[in-house]
């Protein structure tokens, strides 16, 4: 029913591609030079498929069918982290612009139509999910004012610079949205692992960070007695090899952590540690696990304070709570894949993707294709060929599904 | 029998630290020129109390009472650490002025008479306990010649600016110098804590150091299932806290250990831990003890980078092997602390000393006074000024009973 066109879709994912090129990868971080000229060539790209389509106030960029009052919206984003893959993101934009073009071709102007939108810096070179944040509303133009990138240029000042500043806004709106759909890379290693194609989001986890803060007492590491320690460095280390075991055991068995970040004060061989900072994130998709390890986190790191006669702080960090996918719309895309013999299962999202800003607003689904070796956010990341087709075969069978159900 | 004058003693150590003067402590690291301008006064005032005194090719400075061929040498060093205290080092050395001047102004000239030496380099700016070292003949001129400071600058040019290179080294010389003794303030709380005033120094400590490091595999801290990851970080923690229990109990009671170097990389909340390093720091009086310890590093890093499926690497850093000091100077530094009344206990040198590079070499022994709060390294070290001066009469006490056994 829609005449999609797999080979005109990679022929678009590898334009895109070429901005910001760096080996096999990308290098596009949102707002950049690079990126900037991807904008352009979407918002080309989108009217040359015949699609109303605009750049908005903040660099999102979003085109739809003509003559629909209602649309099924369908996205991701197209800014890369740095020396990022070819794929986070810009998959999922491509394939909504396929079905769009393909919508268009077919000569269709039904409800509910075909909208393919890229949410701005997904990645978070100012705000993680920021594109999707502000279009459904989460974030007001007075918190974007407020952004400032790690190199302390403000997003008000980039957008002036790109000539999106004062634009209106592109904003959900629940009369005519009547859907949301996202494709992207699994980047992980479950679907190559169980030798499967399609990924169904069942759920995208929740995630909890914060910072645990142990402060003792520096002091000579040769000359000051073990029992009048007070070392802020052992407490850590007990800490995090407890948090692992507290994890394992009484986490769900879809809990994951890290604790990738350690910063030691002063830092020397023959310095007693006086303050030990560990980075702490967990991730389940349920809230009330979360919440059980938070208060773990609290209580442990208290009780080894008083053990290691040093001082525990729990600074919070951000967070986003678990978010179900629809399970309608998720069944046409599994029903999509039966139809197409894609193997498919269901699986939660241990990433954080667009999606979480659109799922309690309105029916929302994902759906993975394999990432070779699991790799992304580096230029390595790629997925096979065939693989990419498939998807958006899938996706598109679940949009006609949608669109006339049988 | 030696006239020496406190008041005197006090006004030296005070006039010492007026150069790199920093709030109550000094800034004064060796070959800074502020360390130069001290040695010129130290320079001065050995020849003031009637001494043959000159500074060496590294800068080195030592005074000796004429007339003898053999000599107890008396000292420790003159330079500090960036931002330290005022008596680490300075306080033995002003000690053995003061006694020197005291052996000349008692018109003596028996064997054996006096010297009072300041070792260049304590602190390690190039290299630490270098003066000793050269001074035992323990390093040679090429070795020297290779040495730089953190910023990359040649001990080679620092001795070129300071007027010092090419003069002769000053090195111990078996058939003159008798013994060597060295006062230093303890740099810990024991003293303090038991309320003693002189602690005899049965041995420095053996110092090992090295770096585990595990090496994993960066993935996504999400989207990775846990059992998939290879988390160098995990196996770091792990392997920290089971060193603190293996030397808590196999080591000795002696044993003292500090973890106070990690570094992780790439170093994010939500990548999983490629590479982690941690530093590692054990000191025991045993060399027995010290080799199992580290035989204990080299297995259970290889058995836990197993059970993580991570690799581990253990690289040798610095070392020093323990130094017991010599019984029979020891004793007069007992007997002279009973002569006084002053209390005293016998205790091991958790730090390392100059006292180090000479006890192979000569009858060597150390005695500490209280360190207040047992804080050193810092500007805010300090000892009670009776304290002080009770140390110079406990070590004038033992010189006497060596010169003139009773």
């Amino acid at each position: 029913m829609l005449p999609i066109d797999p080979q005109r879709m990679l022929a678009d994912l590898r334009a895109l591609a070429e901005f910001g090129k760096m080996g096999s990868g990308v290098n596009r971080r949102s707002l950049t030079p690079e990126d900037l000229a991807s904008r352009d060539w979407l918002l080309k790209r989108m009217r040359a498929a015949g699609l109303d389509a605009r750049i908005d106030g903040i660099g999102s960029v979003a085109g739809r069918t003509p003559g629909s009052r209602k649309h099924i919206l369908i996205g991701s984003h197209t800014d890369s982290v740095p020396k990022g893959g070819w794929l986070d993101g810009s998959m999922g934009v491509i394939f909504g612009l396929e079905i769009a073009r393909a919508y268009v071709e077919a000569g269709l102007t039904d409800d509910p139509g075909v909208e393919v939108i890229s949410f701005i810096d997904e990645e978070g070179r100012f705000a993680g999910l920021l594109g999707s944040a502000v279009f459904a509303g989460k974030m007001d133009e007075g918190d974007i004012r407020e952004l400032r990138d790690e190199r302390g240029e403000s997003l008000e000042s980039a957008l002036q610079s790109a000539g999106y500043a004062g634009r209106e806004l592109l904003r959900f709106e629940p009369d005519r949205h009547a859907a949301y759909l996202e494709a992207h890379i699994e980047q992980g290693p479950v679907l190559e692992t169980a030798g499967k194609r399609i990924g169904l989001v069942t759920d995208i986890v929740g995630v909890s960070r914060c910072e645990v803060v142990f402060t003792g007492q520096a002091d000579h590491a040769g000359t000051t007695p073990m029992e009048l320690r007070r070392d802020a460095a052992a407490a850590l280390y007990a800490f995090a090899d407890d948090f692992a075991r507290f994890c394992r055991n009484e986490g769900s068995d879809r809990t994951v952590w890290n604790l990738g970040l350690v910063r030691l004060e002063p830092g020397a061989y023959n310095v007693v540690t006086q303050q030990a900072s560990l980075g702490v994130e967990y991730r389940d998709p349920s809230a009330d696990v979360l919440d059980r390890i938070r208060r773990y986190i609290v209580d442990h790191a208290g009780r080894l304070a008083e053990e290691h006669r040093v001082s525990a702080e729990v600074v919070p960090g951000a967070g986003i709570l678990p978010n179900p996918m629809d399970e309608s719309v998720l069944g046409h895309l599994e029903q999509a894949a039966a139809d197409l013999h894609a193997s498919s299962i269901r699986m939660p999202s241990g990433a954080g993707h667009d999606a979480t800003m659109l799922a309690h607003l309105v029916p929302t689904a994902m759906m993975f294709v394999p990432s070779i070796g699991g790799r992304s956010h580096d230029i390595s990341e790629d997925t096979r060929e065939e693989d990419i087709v498939l998807g958006l075969k899938v996706l598109a069978r679940a949009v006609e599904r949608i669109i006339a159900p049988s």
